[in-house]
């Protein structure tokens, strides 16, 4: 047996962001947006993990809210794999709900944590390096994907790379907070810096051991679960009960910054956060000047993102625009001011709009 | 008895251009649309000139396919005295029909011929500007408004001023055709043009005079009209089959060029003929950066048009746009390349989407 066949993914599919108004709404965030193609983020997440871990070892983590549109989405994925959050607690009880999981479907698992809501243009080099974490994983390693930056990005956190341990696998010096632009173009240049992706890879019984050690309470709390039939009314009883109660704490400083001997595997995927209007541009085939989706009639404009769910658009002249329509409400402002998105829907519910 | 007490009025209203899409529709053009407040254009128009002329004096020009809805828009206004043409003829075939019908209503009608779709901000200055015309068009005159020019103007024609016959009123010298920029801004600095806003002043006998002497073919289909009974079905069958033979010409080539002794009485009400989306702002509040209309939140924008029917519309950080929504189409333009509105809506036509 090959460390592959005990990988277990545990998808994070929470959030529930308004940066993407009024294409997502509470029932329809980003997650369960189709950006590009017929798939939502989500279902093209598990599909880019699938020749790597089958759907009965797949494992998506939401609100509660929206599991029945989560299972609705991905159906392959056994319904009761399907946790629903009864309220948000961050990453790090999310973390150990899944290594129970992932320990009750396979006592070797070794956990991929990832979120649910990132695109990848090259999935066999996500693949690629997702098992080579496990096989680092397998032996005892904490394991994050790192990704070549591609920019002085300012709004990422970065990994400091220590000692290469193997081929695209280093020790983790340090995690570095948002750097300044400055700082950010020393980190690009310097070949020592790496985009912390939000991806995890470890043994299922490394984490819980981890937790355990740095945040017992979540343990105290959720470490019953191990004991309960998973899938059952007793187990999703005490699981809702359990989370409540649960510390609202990250990964990076429950456990991360605790421990020692972390490891970092370089990523270079065509990786996307999809964290903005803009970065659908980074989407949008070579060819092509503009983001285009939905009924569009598109004319003499450049770098724009222009999408719509339903009324016909049309646009001409314009330059690093986002113009995005919805049967309920029609959005536009320059790519640039997308962070002010929040501004205008914090208006819109003063005001008692439809939105 | 006043001058006052014959005039008629008739209002053209025949326009369905494509130019303030998707606001305006074949079944909603331009004079059917509530630019400000909750008045159409053509509502408007007929409160404007109401208190020179009531209902019963006001006649209504249109197309066949749109007499019902502006009947529905200005219920006030006799039935009958809602023209529908059968087919496009131009302006001089529609004025042979409003001096006929204003003669039937009084033999000495004075007939003002104005468009539906214009704005003036100082309503009182035009029925000044429109006695003044009537007392010299009571004397046999063929009067002209012609407007004081804000700006070098390059899509209007003009009228370049003869001798003053008394205060505010003048000789036509001619009728000027489009300028190009260093001569509007020639027209615009001598004091010595207007221009030509579309409003004709003259009494019904001289009108039907001076088409029968240039068009004849008009009279003889027109004519007979007036043997029959207005408002009667005999009446309306026979304008239905003689106006669709009339030849199609405009008041311009078909009479102005040919008769002298034209006179242009001066007009400065803060004019517009609501000819683009770019007009639009000069009919905003004067403290207003925008022309804002319908359930819209504006951050940050200046010089823009943000009108929605239906949608809530998000606009930040635009400077000079057009933002126009519907339940069924979205515009985004800018202001500048309104005329482009065009290509947008041939595109929308071939590619057989929801216009």
């Amino acid at each position: 047996m090959s460390v592959a066949d005990h990988l277990v993914c545990a998808v994070m599919a929470g959030g529930s962001g308004t940066r993407f108004w009024p294409l997502s709404t509470p029932a329809q965030p980003k997650q369960l947006l189709k950006f590009l193609g017929e798939r939502t983020l989500l279902a093209e997440t598990l599909a880019r993990i699938q020749p790597l871990c089958p759907p009965e070892r797949q494992l998506i983590i939401t609100n509660r809210a929206l599991v029945g549109a989560v299972q609705a989405d991905v159906p392959q994925v056994p319904a009761f794999q399907v946790l629903g959050e009864p309220a948000a607690r961050n990453t790090l009880p999310c973390m150990a709900a899944a290594a129970l999981v992932a320990q009750a479907l396979d006592p070797q698992a070794i956990l991929v944590l990832l979120p649910a809501d990132h695109w990848m243009a090259d999935a066999e080099a996500f693949r690629q390096a997702l098992l080579r974490a496990a096989e680092r994983a397998a032996a005892g390693a904490i394991v994050t994907l790192g990704i070549a930056p591609s920019h002085p990005e300012t709004g990422y956190g970065y990994i400091e790379l220590g000692d290469e341990l193997a081929r695209g696998v280093h020790q983790v010096a340090q995690f570095v907070e948002k750097p300044n632009l400055e700082k950010a173009l020393q980190y690009l240049g310097d070949g020592r810096h790496l985009w912390n992706g939000g991806v995890f890879v470890l043994r299922a019984d490394r984490a819980l051991q981890a937790i355990a050690k740095h945040v017992p309470a979540i343990t105290a709390e959720l470490g019953p679960l191990a004991q309960l039939p998973l899938g059952s009314p007793a187990w999703q009883s005490h699981f809702e009960q359990a989370f409540m109660r649960c510390p609202s704490i990250s990964i990076d400083y429950g456990v991360m910054e605790h421990e020692t001997g972390l490891e970092v595997v370089r990523l270079d995927a065509g990786w996307s956060d999809v964290g903005t209007w803009h970065s659908l541009l980074g989407m949008r085939a070579e060819t092509q000047s503009n983001y285009v989706k939905g009924p569009a009639v598109v004319q003499d404009c450049e770098g724009c993102v222009v999408i719509s769910t339903g009324p016909t658009l049309a646009a001409l002249g314009l330059r690093d625009m986002a113009v995005v329509a919805t049967l309920t409400s029609t959005l536009v402002l320059p790519l640039d001011r997308s962070q002010d998105v929040r501004s205008l829907v914090a208006e819109i519910k003063e005001r008692g709009l439809p939105g």
